[in-house]
């Protein structure tokens, strides 16, 4: 039996809800195995701005550090679109990333066969899809400086920088090959060679680090034929790699073979503190508090957790048992339900996850 | 009867064959309509490199200058791969469009009823797709200064840079207003603008531009949201508009929806001198001078020249009549080709396109 911090940022929109139904699911796992889990909760995003005046609170942040791992839900919505850029909700999510050093991102992209109907892929294109894609989360063009508006010989420019250290392509390449060694020991490094020269020593720092895993195989792959390969033929991918911007892309056309974002967990990891878990979707204001959101990105998110983080791996499987079985039982939230099957609320979904463990 | 002076520039690998084949048809529309087309030669890419030592050398430049229009069929290849970047087969491709200021690059995206089988993408999902991506052509990454590596206390570090003069914005979002205008009257602008600084800007002009076209609506869309909108609901779309990176991933990606890049053709557009013509898939060095690439790209581009530069509509219709006889005929290059069907050569294709003009 071990007993974990977990610091809680439900966010904004349907951020509140899928966080509430990761819980609970973690809750059951408590229970099933006798551990003991330690929620402690935080403001970030929109609802930080409007009560604490900030995207992220400095209380927020401290409470995060002293976490053994941090649970988001989403951030954003309307009511703060037109704000100043330093009083977005994203700049919450972007600072907390920075100040923990979440530099390697994980989203793992898994064909699940009950949902095959829901995808705009054909079956036989996404039968058996199983990649995981990481993707730099702390640099690029995110966060280079210079970043603004000047006025050149009488006219308006406006840059952003394309900024990486060495240090910071090595670590996040290294993290793709330990990963692809442990599964089909592929990486296909994404970049833009041709034209970018922070691409080009992407491109070396790859080779270089591809000789310290004599035993996984090394391709490269622009970023254009990547987004069309995603779609053509996505079993061929294992693990990929990629700055922030070209990943921020990428992940999100590769949610599409799953049927809906509402079914992508990702991991935000860091070496030097507790590392973040967060569903890929986002606030989704649309349908926030109306219990209809998908929890299950989030709840795999949480698996995640229990993985990566606590190395508690049986749980982590049992959270993921169940929602498989949940699924295959015919289960559906709107987001992915198909005309005939039966849709079932937030709390529903979260409800029936939760007998299954 | 006109006179029309074409400056063709092969390229490399199936670069060669493509044009041809699209030489042939124009000259089918000569003969049909009374035209005279005049070809000049130039060389340009890794053929340039090796026999001029520059991937664009001044005599193609000045050639393609004092034209009407330029014909290019593809760039590139392992040969050139270890090249120094300024020898690289694509820096003549991004010279020539710096140079000859083609800023406006112009993707149609149209459904064939007859390739919906070599789609990825459920039928449902394409049928009756039909947009244009327009994309910036000479700015932001590719072009921004500065661009290289530097060593910052101690540490080598690497930059590109996204820069974009205001009128370089306003320029190419005005294109994209004046073509949706003439269409289905809606603007899809895509950006980053919960990140990115230049992206606020460019969000900032589409607005404005917008202003003087009241009957266009205009709708803002993020780069990751696009990308995933793309394979969830592409019918969404008439006209896409979005820097040169942004372009360069989702273009390619749509190309997925008509089932393969060979069917893909693009313009080049400037204001200030001619405009430029290729498909937009590569030089694909595997099936060069193997007579099995797919033509239709490069025909379709040829298409687009007729109608843009020359504004030749009934000629240009002719050749997509034509295109879409000999597909509707079950004729099939290797690429779109499924089980059962004829496929044909590149020569037979230009034939039956010939034949059906
Ligand atoms: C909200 C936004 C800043 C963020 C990003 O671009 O990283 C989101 O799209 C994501 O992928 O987590
Ligand atoms: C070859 C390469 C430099 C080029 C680009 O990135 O613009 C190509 O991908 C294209 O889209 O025309």
């Amino acid at each position: 039996m071990g007993a974990y911090r977990i610091a809680v940022l439900p966010g904004d929109g349907i951020g509140k809800e899928v966080t509430r139904g990761a819980i609970e699911v973690l809750q059951a796992i408590a229970t099933r195995f006798n551990h003991q889990f330690e929620f402690q909760y935080g403001l970030i995003g929109g609802e930080a701005i409007d009560r604490a005046g900030t995207p992220l609170p400095t209380e927020t942040l401290d409470m995060c550090r002293q976490s053994d791992a941090v649970l988001l839900g989403a951030v954003g919505g309307p009511k703060w679109d037109g704000n100043p850029p330093h009083l977005r909700p994203e700049k919450g999510l972007l600072a907390i990333r920075k100040e923990m050093n979440l530099f390697a991102n994980l989203r793992p992209v898994k064909f699940y066969a009950s949902l095959a109907d829901s995808s705009p892929l054909k079956a036989d294109i996404i039968q058996d899809v199983d990649f995981v894609i990481v993707r730099e989360l702390t640099g690029g063009l995110y966060f280079g400086k210079p970043s603004g508006r000047r006025v050149e010989n009488g006219e308006e420019t406006v840059v952003d920088t394309l900024l990486y250290k060495r240090e910071e392509m090595t670590r996040i390449i290294t993290v793709a090959f330990e990963l692809a060694s442990k599964r089909k020991k592929k990486v296909t490094s994404v970049d833009k060679a041709n034209v970018l020269e922070s691409s080009r020593m992407w491109r070396e720092i790859a080779e270089e680090v591809a000789k310290e895993f004599p035993d996984v195989e090394l391709e490269h792959m622009l970023v254009d034929n990547a987004a069309m390969q995603l779609i053509r033929y996505p079993k061929q991918f294992d693990v990929i790699v990629t700055e922030n911007m070209f990943g921020d892309i990428l992940s999100d056309e590769a949610s599409m073979l799953t049927g809906s974002l509402g079914m992508l967990p990702s991991a935000s990891l860091s070496t030097t503190g507790p590392s973040l878990y967060e569903p890929i979707h986002g606030s989704a204001p649309d349908i926030a508090g109306k219990n209809k959101a998908n929890p299950i990105a989030t709840i795999l998110s949480s698996a995640m957790m229990l993985r990566l983080s606590f190395g508690l791996h049986e749980e982590a499987n049992a959270i993921e048992r169940a929602v498989q079985q949940v699924l295959t039982s015919g289960y559906r939230t709107a987001d992915v339900a198909k005309k005939g099957q039966r849709v079932v609320s937030t709390k529903e979904m979260v409800d029936e996850i939760k007998a299954a463990i």
